[in-house]
């Protein structure tokens, strides 16, 4: 299992529209190969952020399966307009932890 | 649930110390009240930094519970030597996804 985490900063007066177009784009996401769970939250501290958790099989499955697919182009089109900056996207595996997918 | 989630980034020739360290501090969260579950990951493009991510069942068993505690002395003790800079710790409540608890 491999990690994607993406701190989301979402444009102040967006974010009623960026979780009404992410509803939608969580569909495109959770079709895909590899795909294996995802969470969106929201921080308690910064109501403009946002934590975006997908766990996926493998590494490639996001780099090269996700970001390679036509589908990918339909989920840019429905988000990355709202970031501010736009985000920076890191990659873990498991160290120790209970909760391992 | 809220989600406790905290980039640490360890002194580049520390990470095994760390790790080691690590493996007796969850030990400690782990029996905090309150406490759901916790991963800590490594990060793929930058093997000094970790993502910790520990559930909760409020903010305030970690804000004031654990962070109030005798026991989170010993924590701090075995680990937060290790980081540079020092971390920030942010919070999160759930928005969308398949994978709440």
């Amino acid at each position: 299992m491999i990690l994607e985490s993406a701190i989301l900063d979402v444009r102040p007066d967006a974010t009623k529209a960026f979780e009404t177009a992410f509803a939608e784009a969580q569909r495109i996401i959770s079709a895909m190969p590899g795909y294996l769970s995802h969470e969106l939250l929201n921080c308690l501290e910064n109501p403009q952020r946002y934590l975006l958790l997908v766990r996926w099989e493998t590494l490639e499955a996001h780099t090269e399966g996700f970001r390679g697919s036509p589908e990918y182009q339909r989920w840019r089109e429905l988000l990355h307009h709202f970031y501010e900056p736009f985000p920076t996207v890191e990659h873990y595996q498991p160290t120790f932890g209970s909760f391992l997918q």
